[in-house]
């Protein structure tokens, strides 16, 4: 836990906030004028307990990655030993690492894709052959007893595996790796059964018949593929390989994970650059132009090997024409007039309401199973439950609809003839007998009169119910293909409509407005702007569409925000994940860093009795220290305790709780011979325990050690950044996310330590809209969640 | 001139930075091991006249944008007087702004591209009307004089405007709008008068046949679109209109002016994220989502409005095949065998050679150009001179060469006949007798057997000549068509040459290895990275080939760098301008804020008097000044200086130079009813100078209001950020840049300021590589350029 979040409902209680802010005007002549009321602020001031499904909580468990490079005197004696041609053969050793992610995660797509195809190709083939075989012999009840099988079968073992191993791997993992991106620390993302469990599970998802897609799983396994790669060890596996022992750090892993989850999203759906600008948006606070070009270099690699790989299973080596795992297949001529720019707005602003709609339906559900399905055998029994109802429904469609097309360009690969006359085949069985991803571009390219529209929106309205059920089962699941899915069977309906209505009208190709459709609903669902964009204008492989595309994505977007946020952030929400965004909130200039700061701050003297860093490592769980060369107080106590604006010593610099284990542990604070190898070591005994650090209870200090003392000096960021107790809440904050800090002292006029700022303090101011009004809203921080 | 570049001599005098290492030492236990002998630094400390021409020097008249927001206590007064509705109501005008910056740039890209094409048709038209009737009549100097002089007549017109009216407009403008967006300030860059200067003179270079581009001219066309657009008044016109007021601030500037580059691009190339991608790899140092949206936005509407009007004007209106002003045509067939991407490799290998050869003679070019063509009417004259020897000898290869080919599919709209036999045309006058872009088009699509390989060997000699000559002339001339010319031109050879050894490849299209030669030749020379990779690819069409397109970029810029920098960076160090790396240079973490800082520094007390404000504004160029509140030195003098260490007062905030100056002129010191109103006017009155401040000599202040005193504080930034004199170089650095600041306060141990660190000084340290090895370099910094 970090510095200052000791008590987390101190922070929040009643009154603590103007009491501070009163004690800062006699500081500050400037400002005295601009006191807390104006603009409105939304408070959470309540004590009383966290109502779970809360939206307003910041859990106080999450923790930040430490992205500054402490440029201690180990640094610098490693910088001076290493020199140019170290930064060389790392430079080189970076570049190939990304080259190995692009080939690592194309490989793993290849596995997924390639085991659901097969497994979908039995499944489907028997239940065809089973309806085709029953129909005379009127033994209806096999084929569904078949297809429940496969279902609840598969399902079990991906549900079992998420709700009893690892249940982490769950859902898509797109907010996970973007909470990561963004500098919170989550727990076993990154770890190798994490990507067994997700790999195993979402192909359990698919092939078991879920409304659940393998692309949000996807760019999670990637960022997985790139931590484990880069680190050249394995902590679970207990394995220290001893290369790339220079990479573990916070921030070059992170560099790492963006090439990983932009390399996922180009293996998922064959988009290069998408991937790039969706690492971007999604993570990157400060654009680097050499880490960008790596990165692209990893999407390049991992679209060319998936595809190379995939056209050789294909059966057509060299033609590469597998970008990605999600094909939307060829576009023949996407043009359009420019009246239809109106349209595809109308239909961004369905796209809109409906991701709303899916998004408010699917936080309620999560909430119930917060509060009511908590037993592990319960959250698979779910899941197999719905896997069943997925084939129920599926069935019964097919059973009772009947919506026969003529035989011809077979748009499925098991057409089924059910009640249709010869040579015609049950189109609705087209859409179920098939993985969905396989349904989205059959409605995007199946000749115009292949869909009624009537049973088309019965098909949207049941697999919209479905994929909203889906989402947050224990299972891996993305939900990328069941919402497009469901656009593009709205917008084909739009479509066939207006050709109902224009019926000479050449422009008109129900598949583009399927397109339309899908992406509407996606930018409704999701609302990722740019990145979204150019993955979809990939995916399609037509750059002439990007305008269109774009403007249904705006639409879509303006309009859900208009309801409710986003589906990723009500998700990181419910998590209580302090996320930081992009900009500080506006107009929150007159909060200052003395009533955003917590203190009081534990400090620490330049050179520390061993016993007295044991207690205060013992009785406190605070990650940083300030290091502090004037003690005023020379008491027994543990911590020195200081309250506001009164000095708590000259700052000397910062030291991590993590390094200050490993000093106890290596005992580098005896002169012998042993602590002078380790010293020699230097940062790489530091690199050693990384990431996962000995707690205090795991180190034992003999007595006659506990009157050592030790310099911290050496050990120290000697640095740190700081600000001022005036500077304004948008100025901290804009540097605490360009730098990507963990933690920011405040200092007064003196530089003396006052406070400390770290990423929950600034988390917790945040901006409520709702239905055009707006204003400035302080979450609770509670260590309950 | 900005702080401490007050002598900028003295600073890089012999001895001056030991001294200081010396110092600082004393004060910092930690670092005393690393004094300055390691890295190895090659030190620039001569105090000798810079040489005309050196790459090594920073010019001290370049200053910085100010993008930090000075939150003072008017800025705290708008935001609570005009509150959320306010923020909304900006919001919306800028994204109004950027559909205007994309609608005015996509119809000036039209402007330009239809005057070119009637230009372009009726002069070759004639020439080979000429040619066709004096082949008979013997005639043949008559079609040279016409060429002629239409050369020398229109380019006379261009470079004439260019020499006299607006030499800013010179050349691509894309170093220019680099150095803009990375913060510096360049002067006149952005003006109407540069626009139209730059419009006319693109039209003459590309009508009057010189090897020189409309490409790089139109996107710092868009940057002054935007830039003109968002601030709602013109300075040269002296007109103000009154809206967008809001945005008269160099941050929000900026970020219009992205817009406006990336619509530039877009408009160029058909790349609306290419043109995203070059404003973000070129200029942001901080990845703001929403800006990034909307910066697609306004290339997205550039793209789409281009168009739309150039699909009409080609007559297909509808079709919307028009994506650039640059097309690179339709590729049909762009597919790769495995083995190919070695050769593509290779063929980078030959363009970061060929790049290198070019950069650098034009480097020695431009430095003999500023030694001895001073004269404007001398620019004028060399001008017209190329654009003579240019069609002297076009004409030559079209008479003397015989390279007939059969006509048929026509790619040229003249076919001339020449000496060849009826139903043949000359295949060197098809790629003389169009706009080079035309050529490149030919290059990439005619049937194989159109080109005889030496024959295009020659016309690309020749061609890659004239084009080093072009750029540095006194025109506006960008370099990306006649370096893609070029490659093409030696990339079709190679595929001709590939062609006669495996005659029965069928892998094998000279087109596609004239792409791939093209890309490796603009890779190196320009040194772009991912920017560059999309814009081919969304210029292709073809999002299969960006594997093939980033491998052969990347090896040529990585080749290039071998030899030499990249074109634009070795025309900004000629330049002088002080531009900052994305990264701080490596291995610089043993130098200290005490080595970098300027010092003594001027401050000033918070209350002060109207005389003593004037002495200094008029004795001293810094543009911005500490404000302290402990004065321990009350003396006559106008500067209190301290020596390094010595306090020179708690730092209160920093004020700038622009705004005494308006405070001045203004007379806020004086308590009438006159500035009461000014008061209100708040932060408007300073936009209001926005960007042209006055000088002190324009502000007469009768002799009774010289002891009137003024309060500084509710001007001054009350918060400026600040860094401790133990602060590593890589850390000043990164906060410098990722916050975008001009100026740094360096403060000792209890925060008295001592120093200040300006861009001049960071970038002063720059990584020197030649030929494998690296080290540190010290700049000088000369007021002289």
């Amino acid at each position: 836990m970090e510095q200052n979040e000791k008590d987390p409902l101190i922070k929040v209680s009643s009154g603590s906030l103007s009491y501070r802010t009163e004690e800062v005007v006699t500081t500050n002549d400037e400002t005295n004028a601009e006191s807390s009321s104006w603009p409105p602020r939304k408070q959470n001031r309540s004590t009383e307990t966290v109502a779970v499904g809360s939206l307003d909580v910041l859990s106080a468990k999450y923790e930040s990655l430490d992205y500054e490079v402490c440029e201690n005197h180990l640094f610098l004696e490693e910088e001076r030993k290493t020199g140019y041609s170290f930064y060389i053969r790392k430079n080189v050793a970076r570049w190939f690492i990304f080259l190995l992610i692009g080939v690592c995660t194309a490989i793993l797509g290849v596995i997924i894709d390639i085991t659901i195809d097969v497994l979908s190709h039995i499944k489907y083939g028997y239940i065809k052959d089973y309806i085709d075989h029953c129909l005379t012999e009127d033994c209806l009840y096999v084929p569904y007893l078949v297809w429940l099988g496969f279902n609840v079968g598969i399902v079990l073992i991906g549900s079992f595996l998420v709700a009893f191993v690892e249940p982490v791997a769950a859902g898509s993992g797109i907010p996970q790796v973007k909470c990561y991106l963004n500098g919170v620390n989550m727990p076993r993302l990154l770890r190798i059964k994490t990507l067994v469990v997700k790999v195993i599970g979402v192909i359990s998802t698919v092939a078991g018949g879920l409304a659940g897609g393998k692309e949000g799983p996807m760019i999670h396994a990637g960022a997985v593929v790139a931590a484990g790669l880069s680190q050249g060890k394995s902590s679970s596996a207990n394995k220290d390989f001893g290369f790339f022992y220079y990479f573990r750090e916070d921030h070059e892993k992170r560099d790492f994970v963006s090439g990983g989850a932009a390399a996922g999203v180009a293996a998922a759906f064959g988009a290069p650059v998408g991937g790039v600008l969706f690492s971007l948006e999604e993570g990157s606070s400060f654009w680097n132009q050499s880490l960008t070009w790596r990165i692209f270099f990893a999407s390049s690699v991992c679209t060319f090997t998936l595809n190379i790989i995939l056209s050789s299973y294909h059966g057509h080596p060299g033609e590469l024409n597998y970008y990605g795992l999600l094909n939307f297949g060829h576009f023949e001529n996407l043009n359009y007039e420019l009246f239809e720019l109106l349209l595809f707005c109308f239909m961004g602003v369905i796209g809109g309401i409906l991701g709303s709609v899916y998004t408010y339906v699917n936080y309620k559900l999560t909430v119930f199973r917060m509060r009511y399905i908590k037993a592990r055998i319960l959250k698979v029994l779910e899941a197999c439950f719905v896997a069943a109802v997925s084939a129920t429904v599926g069935l019964l469609m097919i059973y009772t609809l009947d919506d026969c097309k003529p035989l011809g360009q077979d748009p499925t690969e098991h057409p089924v003839q059910m009640y249709c006359r010869d040579n015609e085949y049950n189109s609705i069985a087209a859409l179920w007998l098939q993985v969905p991803e396989a349904s989205v571009r059959s409605l995007f390219h199946d000749p115009p009169a292949s869909h009624d529209p009537w049973t088309l929106l019965l098909f949207m309205v049941i697999y919209f119910i479905l994929s909203i059920w889906t989402y947050g089962l224990s299972v891996s699941a993305g939900i990328f293909i069941p919402t497009l899915l469901t656009g593009a069977a709205w917008g084909r309906v739009i479509g066939i409509l207006i050709g109902y209505i224009y019926p000479n009208a050449t422009w008109l190709d129900p598949g583009k407005y399927a397109l339309i459709g899908a992406a509407a609903q996606l930018g409704g669902v999701v609302r990722m702007t740019i990145s979204l964009t150019v993955i979809l204008i990939e995916a399609t492989g037509n750059i002439t569409f990007g305008l269109p595309l774009m403007m249904t994505l705006m639409t879509a977007k303006w309009v859900g925000e208009f309801f409710c946020e986003g589906f990723y952030d009500v998700h990181i929400h419910l998590q209580a994940v302090p996320l930081l965004d992009w900009d500080p909130p506006p107009l929150s200039s007159n909060l200052f860093a003395s009533e955003v700061m917590g203190y009081p701050v534990v400090v620490l003297p330049t050179i520390v009795k061993v016993s007295k860093l044991v207690e205060i490592l013992s009785s406190e769980t605070y990650c940083g220290f300030p290091v502090v060369d004037k003690i005023t107080n020379e008491s027994s106590q543990p911590s020195l305790l200081y309250s506001l604006m009164e000095s708590g010593g000259k700052l000397r610099g910062l030291i991590l709780r993590s390094q200050l284990l490993i000093i106890l542990k290596n005992k580098l604070y005896i002169e012998s011979d042993e602590t002078w190898n380790h010293q020699n070591l230097g940062r790489n005994l530091f690199r050693h325990h990384y990431p996962r650090y000995p707690t205090i209870k795991d180190i034992y200090i003999p007595e006659e050690e506990m009157n050592f003392t030790i310099d911290l000096r050496p050990y120290m960021n000697p640095s740190p950044y700081t600000a001022q107790h005036v500077a304004s809440l948008p100025r901290i904050f804009r540097l605490f996310r360009a730098l990507g800090l963990r933690h920011l002292i405040i200092v007064n006029d003196s530089n003396d330590v006052i406070g400390m700022v770290t990423r929950k303090d600034l988390a917790r101011y945040r901006v409520w809209r709702h239905l055009g009004h707006m204003g400035l809203e302080e979450l609770k921080i509670s260590d309950k969640i």
